[in-house]
């Protein structure tokens, strides 16, 4: 079965060297201890594992043999093999971090039969108008940059989980409050702050427009790196938001998720726009991501469920987080079949909901 | 071994539509997405592998097939076969939800040799003599209706986590706290509001009230539906009203508990009068709920865990329960006995515990 | 393998009564209900399971049988056969809770070839130098104290989470606010209260100067007795301290972690200062633990877990300790060898590095 992942991005642009490979295979954002790797994680035991066989080395081969092989090849070879790997036929990439460090879109399938398809981070947008504008034209120049990248585009992202958290309260903002708010921000910018937002009246206001435009709007959830907090990026927080948000029509894609994936599985299962997934999680937890995946198909329907990577940089990434969803997933299913639990057609069902069907579904892919 | 359900509600008093009945396997309180089905889920896959065949069908047989033999008998008989393949002696029956669609307690064990004790809900008795009352009469017409009731009955529930949730603090609120918002309530309602009580201070005084009786006093702990807030539900939360309410003698019966199954297992580890139970999530995980039922017998004592199915309204729910728990606890169970873990009438000596001893000792039932 | 075990106490003086027995195998700090024993739990089945084999008994004796083979025995040889099988190279010993019940640090090792070492409760430290301080001279008396200690010990200790929760802020407080803290403590000792100190300026005081003595800084986390409240002792909501403590160099070391090991590991993979274990979850988990030490090896790096068996009093949970998590870890290890995740090499290595390299490291031990 070819997969859909719903929710990555896109791969190196070039070789990178070893300090910031490591630093690709982990959520921290510097390295660990003098004398560790971050080979020595699940993550790192999974490259070994499965990515060394693609570039004809052992299972398991040492991180250092494993590093060796991988940069005598060109970046560009080294995707194309893992990328293939994968078995994916339509990528839906956000492209709203560090796009120039990675290929652009076009060049991401290679000369390989896949789909790609942009999903549009809002903060990113936002961030784009504000130079042009004044705290009386911000919201309508967003508006009409949100407007003129719709056509061409699958999806929104948001990460108000890191920008401040999901205890942001549900409500509209006011265009009296969203013009104060970006009057502060502007003010913010030109003393030469980054253009970062971080108001929490802009991003609601980000969240509703993102929202109106009926498209699927991707949040940010859980587990990620230092920058967020991540006891505010328990999804149950958001609860309001997403009661408030529902006669928009917009789909609201909880991603990754862990550890808070049992929470989204209620939301998934009470609400109808709400829909999850366990991306970056399975790959972070390699070896012990069966559990994870298994935890993710209790309480959401499996309707509500999609399968994602949450790859960005390394391809290893792309094509591993494919690997240990299949693996995770037919060793859950496997296990309810033969204990008499599920029939193997709805076994094979239910993971082609997941691993494409309810991607096409939502993001009307078909 | 034959159970004891300490916390269920009654069955349907008529056969539903086939809307209806998917709405009732499930917490959602509305369709999902158009084109599904809520059949899509562990309850529904549950439904299809072992309530079918105890309406002649095959296991797994398609939910349409299923919907058809189920409607082709009077709802009766489908309850008789489900109720009486449960395996329950004794129904502990929360009589405070819809039932005037259930069927009324004294027909709910049919022809069958099982017992139905009453469990009265303290929102509802306090809802139920609100139109009689004045704010200087309300606590005491609320307490002369509890003790009318107390000979009747075998313990109390509150749903407080929807009404408000667990933050709701620990004191018993004094006559002059529950006179005025006896007042404030009562006004609400003389302007035609429905009688819901969600007034933290009567909700106090509800938990209060009952705890006095000294009877075990269940409480909704975490997941139900859409109208919670399921971060509130966290039993942690409810930690200093458990602490103060111990001298009252009264047990504490959290219900259900998940996610939070294992923090409601610190609770029953820590104080002498907390019990558990994973009923509802049960159901609702399905072939996943193995891992549930293992997680419920972490940190609690044996002694202070209960079985439940909170079944309500269609009977397959009453079976299932039974069913999937005795299936999870038998491979929990068996699992540690064949590690050498446990012995093997250690095993069957805590199913009974759990499966009706405790509740026996708790409810006084023997 | 032989392990350390970095976060231990010491071992009963003498022979305890049943009662007392029972209390020091639950994290209650009061009897169960009426007719119930301690031994009908996870721990307890443990202790029938593989202590009563080391006292000549079958496995899964009764209790009563285990009482009387462990009586008949002088305390000392009971700890001797139970530490002795423990496999422990060197025991890292909080001294800091009720020390005067337990054999001093000389007596632990007995004659066996076992090396002891200090870990220092500040809290303790606090309290000791209260009685000779006035508001002005608090913190240079507990700083000298430190000061005096260092040489002596392997590493600091903290139970912020008992006696505050972590949600007291990261600021390093001033000397003014310190000594105004100060003041007010003492003029509560002056009155005859006991010495407890529960202020959060001078909890979050004596953090600080502990991350300044640049040892390892062990925190308890989560899980602990009914004194505690749990919600406030998720390590993630202290993430705003860790982060503001990095450059001090101290490792932070979460201890115990459970319910909350998911998000400890979380913050070890982000935090390079971070490091956890499963300690005393292990022991009272029992035949559920093996669940436990797979979801510690989720996210966390390899290089940031450690082992430890929380034990304090009955010498069983010494031995209980090492004994499940060396099967909790076989368990987990060899899944993922025959499962051709990990290999064997990468097997037996990671065990090191939990049971013995990573303390031997942090603690600076070889």
């Amino acid at each position: 079965m070819r997969l859909v992942d719903h929710h990555v991005h896109s791969t190196l642009a070039a070789t990178p060297d070893r300090a910031t490979f490591e630093l690709l295979i982990t959520e921290a954002d510097r390295p660990g201890p003098a004398g560790t790797t971050q080979f020595d994680s699940q993550l790192g035991f999974a490259i070994r594992a499965h990515c060394a066989p693609l570039l004809g080395l052992d299972a398991h081969a040492p991180a250092d043999d494993y590093w060796a092989a991988r940069t005598a090849r060109p970046e560009e070879e080294v995707a194309d093999a893992f990328l293939r790997a994968a078995g994916v036929d339509h990528w839906l990439v956000d492209t709203g971090f560090k796009g120039d460090l990675l290929l652009p879109l076009d060049r991401l399938s290679g000369g390989r039969d896949e789909q790609v398809s942009e999903i549009l981070r809002l903060e990113s947008l936002l961030e784009s108008v504000a130079a042009g504008a004044t705290a009386q034209t911000l919201m309508t120049d967003f508006r009409q940059a949100l407007t003129d990248a719709v056509p061409h585009i699958r999806g929104l992202k948001s990460i108000v989980a890191y920008r401040y958290g999901f205890d942001i309260g549900p409500d509209r903002p006011s265009p009296r409050e969203v013009q104060e708010a970006a009057a502060r921000w502007l003010a913010e910018l030109e003393t030469g702050a980054p253009a970062r937002v971080s108001d929490p009246v802009l991003l609601r206001m980000l969240l509703w427009e993102g929202a109106d435009t009926g498209l699927p709007l991707q949040l940010h959830t859980g587990y990620g790196d230092a920058d967020l907090e991540l006891h505010r990026c328990d999804p149950l927080l958001l609860a309001p938001w997403i009661k408030a948000v529902e006669p928009t029509g917009a789909a609201v894609m909880l991603l990754h998720c862990y550890p808070f994936h049992r929470n989204a599985g209620f939301l998934a299962q009470v609400f109808p726009h709400v829909y999850l997934d366990v991306g970056l999680a399975v790959n972070h937890t390699g070896a012990a991501s069966p559990g994870v995946v298994a935890e993710s198909l209790e309480l959401a329907p499996f309707t509500k469920i999609l399968y994602s990577s949450d790859a960005w940089g390394p391809p290893e990434l792309h094509y591993l987080g494919a690997l240990l969803w299949r693996k995770g997933m037919a060793a859950a299913l496997s296990r309810w079949v033969h204990a008499g639990e599920w029939s193997t057609a709805d076994a094979v069902r239910v993971a082609t909901l997941i691993g494409r069907s309810n991607a096409e579904r939502v993001y009307r892919l078909a």
